[in-house]
């Protein structure tokens, strides 16, 4: 792997569980969690990208909001109006894979800057990194609500390479998204996509530089590769 | 509804049935072929998607190639090539739902110009309409392979108002694809969703004008809005 100046995370899935959702659908609907997270989490994903190309954008709280909305009619949910809050606002607390706070320590004292770069927006990227306690280990909490349009269209890759004031190819992006890995490879980042459960990448036209099963293998990788 | 001068049809899973394919998909891999079909569907929607926000346009044959390979992949199909080719070119000749020649044939007595606006190249699109014998019907093929950008970006639904020569406003613009009735709708297509199953409407900020059951309630609806 080529030299490095600096590491960009993706939060949603990459750093934080976002099925960590499913538990409080569960308590809601019993032995209904993961199938309403997972189709929660794909729409919500869908409506960024589709929203993006329609040129109508919205900030990812309203995205994850309207994609609950669809979830509910189409599984008959009948949310009433607090669940359905609750379930929201659970985007907002949701939590680090267990690997990620010893990570995170262990790449301060390499002298990189880190940085999140985020679909969510600045309240949602800040809630959620104060809520695990992380917040003091990123230089940069990057929100694409600054350009008004989702990943992987390439402003919001360009957040990174702008703020961090670091060229692309100098910046490592973490991703375990393979679509948002293969818009950041188009893009122009070195791309380490993280592969925690034997998960097929996408067919995009693009590789990642790096594979890895879970975000621990980064300080080997990073100690290497910006020595 | 006001009134229309034309009517733009969407054509796959509008006109015709993508889960058609599910029955070859089925012969080769008994009582899989809907879990296959349903996927590669899937898939094949967020390349499209995902390719137009990276900036990285491909027709749409290697998007639906691409998406094959990833399925084959994901579901562990170890699909030989020749399967593979079998299974892309059945795209080329998937199969209208019932109620289309019937509607089309008077569609065309209402002396409106007819057109299909798709996603498909023009290879796909003429292979498809000769196979069900149904290009006599239109006037307009219209493939987003001339502004190399899928639905729902707003340059494809474009290409029907210039090529048509009629304003987006007096166009009825028909799909089964919620998404793509939100995007045409979003655009300035009066808009007509087909929802043939019970489907829920995507939370993307629009509204159908019309919604029916199957096509040929457009009959009377169009013959209204354009006498």
């Amino acid at each position: 792997m080529k030299p490095i100046k600096g590491v960009v995370f993706d939060l949603y899935g990459t750093l934080y569980d976002v099925h960590s959702v499913a538990s409080l659908c569960s308590q809601f609907y019993p032995g209904r969690g993961l199938e309403i997270s997972m189709l929660w989490r794909q729409k919500q994903l869908e409506y960024t990208w589709l929203r993006s190309l329609m040129g109508s954008y919205a900030p990812f709280e309203q995205v994850t909001d309207d994609a609950l909305g669809f979830v509910s009619k189409q599984l008959k949910l009948n949310l009433t109006p607090g669940a359905h809050e609750a379930l929201c606002n659970e985007y907002l607390q949701i939590k680090p894979y267990p690997e990620v706070p010893g990570t995170l320590a262990k790449l301060r004292s390499l002298g990189l800057p880190l940085a999140i770069l985020s679909n969510g927006s600045r309240h949602s990227i800040r809630s959620v990194v104060n809520h695990s306690d992380l917040a003091p280990q990123f230089d940069y909490l990057l929100s694409v609500d600054e350009v008004s349009v989702f990943k992987p269209h390439h402003a919001a890759y360009e957040l990174a390479e702008q703020r961090m004031g670091i060229a692309r190819g100098d910046l490592l992006f973490v991703s375990s998204n393979a679509w948002d890995a293969s818009g950041a490879r188009h893009f122009g980042f070195t791309v380490c996509w993280v592969n925690r459960s034997g998960n097929t990448f996408d067919e995009l036209g693009e590789r990642p530089d790096r594979v890895i099963a879970g975000l621990d293998e980064l300080v080997g990788l990073v100690g290497s590769a910006s020595a």
